[in-house]
């Protein structure tokens, strides 16, 4: 019997050998399997469904993980539609990213290449499964996939039918494997240097921090945002509101929601106008010394409290928000450096001078002007797919799309060339 | 009395602050200060001669470290000379990498900045704590430097003079910072989440594995190289004479240097050729139980002795070189996929298939086709300057140029826009 150690190290020794063969596939073979994958879910949908039934008899409907952890046959099929237009994208694969001649003749090309072996470390959405082997498969990538125990019936399904589909196309199923369930096998992908390139958490602040603490080998850490919006003496309270709204209401859940309105201390009269709309959603606004008052009389009173230092800095995924009054746009460029996660910041101004300082000394992976933060996402850039939102500055920031998960390497063409 | 962790938390304070400064610098104030720092330097010679003959005082001249800690008039000079070719390279920050209209009218525009705070451990060069300062600064980046203890006056010396000249500059010293010469200081840094962006670690395999080990912030490894040179059965026998001769002798010490030359069987007449040049270097060649034989009577028995299972995978940065004989082109690439480090790999051939296959296969930052891989290098692939040789495949691979020291941010530009 394999103890868990040999069971994760004879995976990371296949998830190599199938890497090495995975390369090689042209993007025709890599989209017509993926199609194929799409093709074998689809006519798999009730046994996928028995899996996951399986797996939420084990959890109460009332567990907020519950709804992530539901799969319906709507729900598959929109997985196995976004499986299809994964497939139809161009590849991130063999593009020539620069090419140059040395005076000693030798030419060089650097080109995008599959990073190798990616680890990803989820929680109880199933869906993942099949999101990250499509992104992974179509840049080249072997996946080692870490999903919860909670999934794991339908986790194993799905993986079943990819792996299954694979052979069918005459390809190494290891491209696409599950590591155990227990949190060990986690610890021992992350410490597996030299032998997986990558490992990407995707879920709460807790697993995050986790997988960083724990990780000898590259991470790119995703998810955690504090955004702000800050409305400059120059800024359209009309727009404001409406951007406010957005990004505020349009989804709490995401990490790109609005957490913190900064508002100009010569603009505090337009403040109850820039919140009404918020009152629809039963927004709770936490707000500071000087828009307590402004806001008082205009807000519904249960729903206005005084600010807190902790109400600053905070990442509220919930119907919360914050308010601080400001003296300068200096003093906002102060308080998102200090209270900013450097993920979404936006200004509303009319000033292009105001809006040129913001963009240039905010450090974060989208700055916005006159837009709502809600649009930093995969999609809405156009990447066409995301594998997450990336909140560190190496190698991927923001929207990761199939870019993200190539590497490159120069090739260096010759007739003889020493080096003096 | 500050402890060590106040003191270490007060300058990734500084840095920060100081950090949010550089990030507005034009190119123009930035190369000025990088000349005024090469003037200070040139004109604090003597005080630097002084604190080196401190330092050098501590060592003995026998320890193999202290030429590297020894520096001299000229050694200065060249220090120098570096810095003001620094100062005159293209500007890495504020370029465009890609633009975007979305059909919803945003403006999408993804341009380069700093990394921000960047920490780089190295040993005893003192040259390092001046290249590293420029390099960072160059690309608008804050730089703590974690020299050795044994370099500790000398790289005082060079910090101070530094420090002074961007004062006098109007800027903030704290762009450029040494931690305290204690382990504890690097454990500290290298744990710094949220304040310190990336660790770039400088020197020993041993100096590198402990960086990696202990960091919990990005981390770029540079350093080993187990390089290989595949002669292909048609291969021109009297180039690879040149090129292993070049790649193995040209400077032993130094991670692009060749470890072991694989010879196609059909070819082991040419092997003694292919070594010939070696022996004026007292090359020992570790040879497999196909290529000793061919050697033998061509190549001094005192340099040949046969290979063992340690002589394939080992990075000699000496004097010495293994050779194996394959049966075919994809046992050269099995060879090199076990036993490589994906840094540089070669192949001697004239059939433009078996070359485009080895490239295609072989994964490695870089892959040559008839050239020496002591190409491996930032000024040779005219990158201008080099912060070192990345050895893993995250954000940079390969020689890394000014570039590498980058991230990128996202500005968006919209005139109210939410998302549906």
């Amino acid at each position: 019997m394999e103890t868990l150690t040999e069971n994760c190290e004879r995976i990371f020794a296949e998830a190599q050998k199938a890497s090495r063969q995975l390369a090689q596939l042209d993007n025709r073979k890599i989209a017509g399997t993926l199609v194929a994958v799409a093709d074998a879910l689809d006519a798999g949908t009730t046994k996928i469904l028995e899996a996951n039934a399986h797996d939420c008899a084990r959890m109460s409907p009332q567990n907020p993980k519950y709804d992530r952890l539901l799969l319906t046959r709507e729900r598959l099929k929109a997985i196995t539609d976004d499986l299809r237009r994964v497939a139809a994208l161009p590849s991130p694969l063999g593009k020539t990213l620069a090419e140059n001649t040395r005076p000693n003749g030798l030419h060089i090309v650097k080109i995008s290449v599959p990073v190798g072996i990616i680890g990803v470390i989820y929680e109880a959405r199933p869906n993942v499964t099949v999101d990250v082997f499509s992104l992974c498969f179509k840049s080249g990538n072997v996946c080692l996939l870490k999903g919860s125990h909670d999934a794991e019936a339908s986790n194993v399904a799905f993986v079943r039918i990819i792996r299954e589909t694979l052979q069918k196309e005459g390809l190494d199923p290891a491209v696409c494997a599950l590591l155990p369930t227990e949190r060990e096998a986690t610890v021992l992908m992350l410490n597996a240097v030299g032998k997986v390139d990558l490992a990407i958490p995707r879920g709460s602040r807790a697993l995050i921090d986790f997988v960083r603490d724990n990780a000898r080998i590259p991470v790119i850490e995703t998810g955690a945002g504090v955004c702000h919006l800050y409305f400059d003496r120059h800024g359209n309270a009309a727009m404001a509101r409406e951007l406010v709204f957005n990004a505020k209401t349009r989804r709490v859940s995401v990490c790109n929601a609005l957490d913190c309105l900064i508002v100009h201390k010569d603009r505090l009269d337009d403040l109850p106008q820039i919140c009404e709309k918020l009152e629809s959603k039963n927004v709770t606004i936490f707000a500071d010394g000087r828009a307590l008052p402004a806001l008082s009389g205009h807000y519904p009173a249960t729903l206005l409290l005084p600010a807190t230092e902790e109400s600053f800095g905070m990442e509220f995924l919930d119907y919360k928000m914050s308010v601080r009054v400001v003296d300068s746009l200096e003093d906002a460029l102060e308080h998102i450096a200090r209270h900013g996660s450097k993920h979404s910041e936006a200004i509303v101004s009319d000033d292009p001078a105001a809006i040129e300082k913001f963009q240039k000394n905010v450090d974060a992976s989208c700055v916005y002007a006159n837009a709502s933060t809600a649009f930093t996402d995969g999609g809405q850039f156009g990447f066409g797919a995301e594998i997450g939102i990336s909140t560190q500055k190496l190698h991927a920031r923001g929207p990761m799309g199939l870019d993200a998960l190539t590497t490159y390497k120069y090739l260096i063409f010759g007739n003889g060339q020493t080096r003096p």
